[in-house]
C-alpha cells in the first residue's frame, strides 16, 4: 500500500500539532505543510511580550522546548515532516483531491495530491471600513511580521504617541506592552467595557487599573477614521468627533476565521464564519479535518456554535485532527467553555464558563451571581486581591461561570473553576473542596472555596447582596439607602468611600445600633474592605429587627467609582 | 425559649471557625470557646515561616484580614463570643451537660453547662520513646511558644548545628526555616523517603533538591537518643550508631489526635485514634459535635477512615460544625482526597489523591502511572521546571490521584487535579481540557493537559514507559538496555547520564539507525531532557522494526541519581 499523503495548509498552532500527531500514528505517512509565511510554528500569543520587552531574543518564539528554532529543517529532520514556506494555497479541488499551490519566492504554480487534508488557516484581524486605512503607521498584531514592526517601533525610540483600537484580550496586551515601551498609549474601545469575556463591573476594574498606568482610557466611543499627511499617520478621529494625535494605531478589534479556501471549495461553512467540523474536527467533505482559529465548535454550556480563537484549543484540535487523519475518527474534541486569562501590568484578568451578561442572553434564567473579594494568600505571605464573580444556577446549583482579576493569583483561580464546570460541580460541592493548601500559596479557606461559601449563603438567602453598580445607582437616586461601613477608624482614615456613610466598627455595633437609622424598613447596605465584617454586621442587623439589609459584594475592593479617599 | 448554651473546646483552627460559624447562624446564642493556651486562631501553618524570618511581625500570625489580632477581646467585640483562654478542661459530663475546666491563672475550677458541645482539641506531636528527651534544646513545632522558642534562637544566632527528626510536612518546613536562619542543619527520616504523601522516585527529587541547599540529610535512619551534658542537648545518636552534634533537636515526627477528653467521656474513637464523627461532624453523642485535628474522616477514594490534619479541611470541618450545632443537621463534610502541598526552598511538592504506593495498599490493582516533565510557562516568560507523577485507574481511565514537584507553579497543576478527581474526572476528560492559557501563566498546552496526553498514549500502548528506578535497576544489572539519548550534542556536553549512551540527535536519527544495537529484540530506553523527543524516537524505532523499546518517562529532569555531569 502506498505511504498515505496527508496536506495541511497552515503552519501556526494547530498546523504543525497536526502534522506532528499524525507523523507520531503513522512514521511513513508523506506529510506536507503548507505555509504562506516565512517562519513556522510561532508562539503567536508571545508576541506582546517581545514587543513590550519581556524578552529579547526573536527566536525564542520559534523554539521548540529544547531552543530549536522550529524551521523547514528541523521538521524536516526531527519529524520528517516537509513544510514549504512562502508557499499560497489558490485553491482545493475536492474532486481530484489536490491543492493548487503558488512558490511565492518564484511565482511557480502546482498541483498537489492529498489522501486526507488538513485546514489549519487560522483567522484573520477585522479592519474597519474607515478612511486612511492604508497610512504609514497603522498596523495588526496578528503575523509575526506585525510583531518585528512594533518591536522595531519600541526599540527606535521614536514613535511617543500610539492607539490602540480595541479593548479585547489583544488590544489591553499590546496597550501594555506599548506603554511599557515608553509610549503614550490611548485606548478606544466601542462599547461599554474592555474584555467582553467579563461583566461590566469586573471589567471596569481592569479599566480603573489600566488609567492608574497613565494609559489614556476612551470607551463607548469608537474609531471614526484615521488621519494622515504624507501618507503617515498623525492621529485618529473618534465616532464623538474628538481627535487624538498619534503615529503609531494598532487595529485590534477582533478576528474572523479564514475560511476563504474551504468556502470556495463548497465546505460547509457555519453561523459564526468557522469551518464547521463535527467532534471529530472533520468537515462535511470526510476527507478534510479542519481544526484552530478557522473552525467553530460547540460551547460546553450552552450547546451553542462558538469562533473560539485560542492557541491552547488551536493545539487540541490540531492533535485530534492530526490522529484522525491518519487512524480514521478514534478521537474527540468536544468543545470549549471558553475558558481564557490575560495579564494587565500587574494584574491578571481571567474568565471561564459564561458572565451573568452571557447566560442571560444565552436563556439561563433563574441564575444567582455573587461577588468575592479577598488576598489569595496570608498577610504575611504578602497576600495579594482577587475579585472574583461567581454565577450559578440557582435551582440546581451547578456552576455555570467565574470571573477573576486582580494582582493575586488569578491562573489558578480560573484553572479551578474551569475543572469544577468540566465536573459539571455545584455550590455544594465546591464549598467542602479538597484544594492545596499551605501559606505561601492560599489561605486556609482557598479564595475559590470562600467564594463559593458566599454563593451558598446568598442561595440559601442569608446573604442578600448588593453589586456595586446597584448601590451607585440608588446613592444617585432620591431614596438612597443609608450606608453603614463597620470598618475600623483607622482603614476609615486611609479609605473611603465618603458619601455620607455612617461608621461603627464591627467590634462596636452591638452596643451603637441605636445610631443606625431606627426605621427597620429602611434599606441599609453595610460593607467593609471586602465585606466579610459588612456581612456579620448585616446579621447583627437582621437579628436585631432590621428587615431590610444588603451586603455590599466584593466592599470597597469591588467599588469602581471614584472614592473620596 | 433561653438561648442556646454552646460550649467549643479548642481556639485554634477548627474551633473558632465553628464558633463563628453558630454566631452567624444565631446572634443569640450562648457561645463560648475554652483555650487552654493564651493565643487564638493562631496561624500555627505560618509558623515555619515566622520562624525563617518571611516576615517578623508576631502579631501577623495572629490577625484577621483586617489586621486585629483574634484575641479574646475581638472575639467578645466582633463576634460576641466569649473565649476563655490559658482555660484547661479537666473533664466532660455527658449526663449533666456540663465540662468541667481550671483556670490557669488563678487555679480556680467550674463547672460550665452547654447545650451543644463542640470538640476541637486538635492533635498532639508524636514523641518517640528515645533517652534524653528531656534535655534542653529539644522542641516541636505545634504551639506558638514553640514557634516564639525557635524564632529566639533563630534571632540569637547562638545556635550553630540543629537536627530535624522526621522528614513529613513539618519537618521539612522546618528544615527550610532553621537553614535559611544560617543553622547547619540535618533531618533525619526513618522512612527511605521525605513526604510519605509522594511517591519514592518523586520524593526523591525533593531529597536532592535539600541537599543541594547545604542540608546534611539522613534516610532509613531512625532516632535512638538524645545526648546531653549539664542537662543541655549537645547532639543525636541514629540507629546505625552515628552521633550528630548539635545544640538543638525539631521533633516532626508526626501528630496524633488529641482524643483524651473524649475518649474518657466514653465517645466512640476510630482506629486511627480519631473521635468518630459522621458526616455532618456529629461523634457517637448527637449533644456533641467534633472537628479538626481530633477528628478522622473518609478518604474519599478509598472509602477507608484516615487522620488528616490538615489546616483547611479544619476550617472547613469547624465551619459544618458550627452550623450543625445552632441549626440542627443540615450540612455536611464527606471527606478528603489529601491534598496537601508544601514549600521547600525554590521548589514546591504537592499531592492530591493516591500515590502509586497509597493506590496498591489500597487494593486498586489495575493501575497506570506515568511521570511528565515539562516547564510551566514558555521559556521566554521564564518557565520552570515541573514534575507530576499521575495515577490512573486502566480500566476506567478514572483519575486516581497526582503528585508535583519542582520549581513550577505546582500550586495550580495540584488544584487542577484535585478538582479533576472531585469531578471523578477520566483521562479522556482531561486531554481535551479547557484551561486559561496566555504566556505568562502557561504552555500553550497546560503541564496538566500534557501530563494526561502522557497518560493517553501510554493506556492506549503508544508510549512504554520506564520509570527512572527500573531503568537503574537494569543499568546496574548484568543486562542493561541499550540508552539513546536523543538530544543536541550541546545539551550532551552541558548534562549527560555518562553510562555508555549513545548519543543521536532526534533530528539525525532516521539516518543514523544503523548505529543503534541492530538485535531488534534487544530493549532500548529512550530519553532526552523530559522525554518529549525520547517519545518520537521511540516510535520511529518502532516503526523500523525494534521491538522492545521503552522511553524513560520524565527524562533527565526525572532522573534522581547521580550523573556524570
Amino acid at each position: 500500500m502506498a505511504n498515505k499523503r496527508i496536506l495541511v495548509i497552515g503552519g501556526s498552532a494547530a498546523g504543525p500539532k497536526a502534522a506532528s500527531k499524525a507523523r507520531r500514528m503513522d512514521e511513513h505517512a508523506d506529510i506536507t505543510i503548507i505555509q504562506k509565511s516565512a517562519d513556522l510554528s510561532m508562539a503567536s500569543c508571545g508576541y506582546p511580550y517581545y514587543i513590550g520587552g519581556f524578552f529579547d531574543n526573536r527566536d525564542m518564539l520559534l523554539c521548540s522546548p529544547a531552543g530549536v528554532v522550529r524551521d523547514s529543517n528541523f521538521f524536516l529532520n526531527a519529524k520528517n515532516i516537509k513544510a514549504k514556506v512562502q508557499t499560497e494555497v489558490l485553491s482545493i479541488d475536492r474532486v481530484h483531491k489536490t491543492i493548487h499551490v503558488k512558490d511565492l519566492k518564484t511565482g511557480q504554480e502546482e498541483d498537489l495530491p492529498y489522501d486526507t487534508l488538513i485546514l489549519t488557516t487560522g483567522a484573520i484581524p477585522t479592519r474597519p471600513p474607515v478612511e486612511g486605512l492604508d497610512l504609514d503607521g497603522i498596523t495588526t498584531l496578528q503575523c509575526i511580521e506585525d510583531a518585528d514592526y512594533l518591536r522595531k517601533i519600541r526599540d527606535e525610540k521614536k514613535v511617543t504617541k500610539a492607539v490602540v483600537i480595541g479593548g479585547g484580550l489583544i488590544g489591553i496586551e499590546t496597550c501594555e506592552a506599548l506603554q511599557l515601551a515608553g509610549i503614550q498609549t490611548s485606548i478606544v474601545e466601542m462599547m461599554p467595557q474592555f474584555l467582553a469575556f467579563l461583566d461590566w463591573e469586573i471589567a471596569k476594574l481592569v479599566e480603573n487599573l489600566v488609567r492608574s498606568k497613565g494609559v489614556d482610557v476612551h470607551t463607548e466611543n469608537g474609531l471614526a477614521a484615521f488621519m494622515g499627511e504624507g501618507g503617515k499617520l498623525t492621529g485618529i478621529k473618534l465616532k464623538d468627533g474628538s481627535e487624538i494625535p498619534c503615529q503609531l494605531a494598532v487595529l485590534a478589534i477582533g478576528v474572523k476565521p479564514n475560511n476563504k479556501l474551504a468556502k470556495e471549495a463548497g465546505l460547509e461553512i457555519g453561523a459564526t464564519g468557522g469551518i464547521a467540523v463535527d467532534h471529530y474536527m472533520q468537515t462535511s467533505d470526510p476527507d478534510i479535518y479542519a481544526a484552530g482559529d478557522c473552525i467553530e465548535i460547540d460551547h460546553l454550556l450552552t450547546g451553542q456554535k462558538v469562533h473560539a480563537p485560542y492557541g491552547d484549543l488551536a493545539n487540541l484540535q490540531g492533535r485530534v485532527a492530526g490522529e484522525n487523519a491518519v487512524m480514521g475518527n478514534t478521537v474527540t474534541f468536544s468543545g470549549t467553555t471558553q475558558t481564557g486569562i490575560c495579564k494587565i501590568f500587574d494584574y491578571a484578568a481571567g474568565t471561564t464558563g459564561l458572565t451573568e451578561k452571557s447566560a442571560r442572553k444565552n436563556g439561563f434564567k433563574d441564575i444567582v451571581t455573587v461577588v468575592n473579594a479577598s488576598a489569595d494568600k496570608p498577610g504575611f505571605m504578602n497576600g495579594k486581591l482577587l475579585v472574583t464573580k461567581l454565577v450559578a444556577d440557582r435551582v440546581t446549583g451547578k456552576i455555570l461561570g467565574a470571573q477573576c482579576v486582580g494582582p493575586g493569583d488569578v491562573s489558578k483561580q480560573v484553572a479551578i473553576w474551569a475543572m469544577a464546570i468540566m465536573g459539571r460541580l455545584t455550590v455544594t460541592d465546591m464549598v467542602n473542596a479538597d484544594l492545596p493548601y499551605a501559606p505561601p500559596f492560599s489561605l486556609a479557606l482557598d479564595h475559590s472555596i470562600a467564594t463559593a461559601h458566599l454563593m451558598q449563603n446568598k442561595i440559601k438567602g442569608r446573604l442578600k447582596g448588593i453589586d456595586v453598580a446597584e448601590l451607585k445607582a440608588k446613592l444617585d437616586s432620591d431614596k438612597p439607602p443609608f450606608l453603614l461601613d463597620v470598618r475600623g477608624e483607622d482603614e476609615f482614615e486611609a479609605m473611603r468611600l465618603g458619601v455620607g456613610e455612617l461608621l461603627i466598627p464591627l467590634g462596636a455595633l452591638r452596643k451603637r445600633l441605636a445610631e443606625v437609622d431606627q426605621d427597620k424598613e429602611r434599606e441599609i447596605v453595610c460593607y467593609c474592605k471586602i465585606s466579610l465584617r459588612g456581612y456579620e454586621a448585616a446579621l447583627v442587623l437582621e437579628a436585631n429587627g432590621w428587615t431590610n439589609v444588603r451586603v455590599l459584594e466584593g466592599g470597597l475592593m469591588a467599588w469602581l467609582y471614584p472614592r473620596e479617599k
